[in-house]
């Protein structure tokens, strides 16, 4: 699919087909896309949690207000990201890059984080954050729609999902076949409302 | 572009062609799909700051060590979030939905942030790299190249683009002609050690 038909016709569905599943490939396929997107010195610290077992869906969506989407979709993805990556053997993620370059980026990357929680959390966000979009967007190209969710008890999904610690949930997202499309867009606010020029 | 085709080709890129100017048109383009992008509760809190005066570009490099990218490419762009958009006119971010979802939503959208000062905060870094992501898809398939950025000193670049109080800097993203292609991927992980099962 075109990518801005895919930006276009994006949106948060919330009712699936139940009936319908994603096929195994396409998830390969959403995930392989996924792990494309950038991080702050390829530090690739998501980790995703795809919870394919009914019982477990059914808890979380206890912890989720009980939003029809947790169960009624044929994926449910929870993007979680490790904050303490930056010391967990980080030579791997240069692994393919020349000595030289390794040498430098392992104690950079350190350095910038280390003792920062902040800079920590914050950047497990905004990795997940852009990982969530190349799933959504891959996920329309190849037919499917999906929910970009925040609206649950992160502790309890925190809990059932045995949730290591230092790790965040970012947020989830669920995966399938609309039964429903969603409504037209809500409000959009007008560029001019968004975008300044050199300054505030 | 076929939205896979911009996925894998989409790299950061740090060497621009400093003669090469995007054009409007294409800016409008990518800021008008960068709206797009998904926001929780529609809150469409991210502003973004696109740095045009060649003095504000050097004192921002300035205080982003020296990279070169941020005077060499044709477009730098600041997103930033209004980590209080919940409570500034709620009521547009579903100026177009029913009355009903209208009166549903925005009590909702309150109760969730009022006092959650670490929500309202993570919320912002999410919403900045869905649409960070976004820029830079669009970007490439538009044959642009960008590089997102974290490395700067953060409260230095919002007194230069005098950010409001309770407005955070999610990142930065540099847009242009590349002048040199980026280096090979530097090492992935492979997808089993970042996808789990139902649990960690």
């Amino acid at each position: 699919m075109e990518l801005f038909t895919a930006i276009k016709s994006r949106r948060a569905v919330k009712h699936y087909d139940a009936t319908s599943k994603m096929s195994e490939a396409d998830f390969q396929k959403i995930m392989s896309a996924a792990l494309l997107s950038p991080t702050s010195y390829n530090i690739q610290h998501w980790r995703f949690v795809r919870v394919s077992n009914p019982q477990q869906r059914e808890e979380i969506q206890g912890a989720a207000w009980g939003q029809e989407q947790v169960t009624g979709a044929s994926e449910l993805l929870i993007l979680c990201a490790d904050t303490q990556a930056w010391q967990d053997r980080p030579e791997r993620y240069w692994a393919d890059a020349s000595q030289e370059a390794q040498d430098m980026l392992v104690p950079m990357l350190q350095d910038f984080y280390r003792g920062r929680e902040e800079v920590q959390r914050d950047e497990a966000f905004r990795s997940c954050g852009m990982a969530a979009q190349t799933i959504m967007l891959a996920a329309k190209a190849l037919g499917y729609d999906s929910c970009p969710m925040i609206g649950f008890d992160a502790p309890a999904v925190g809990q059932l999902i045995k949730l290591p610690e230092n790790y965040v949930i970012g947020m989830m997202i669920t995966l399938g076949t609309a039964a429903k499309q969603a409504n037209g867009r809500g409000g959009q606010l007008p560029l001019e409302q968004v975008l300044f020029e050199n300054e505030f």
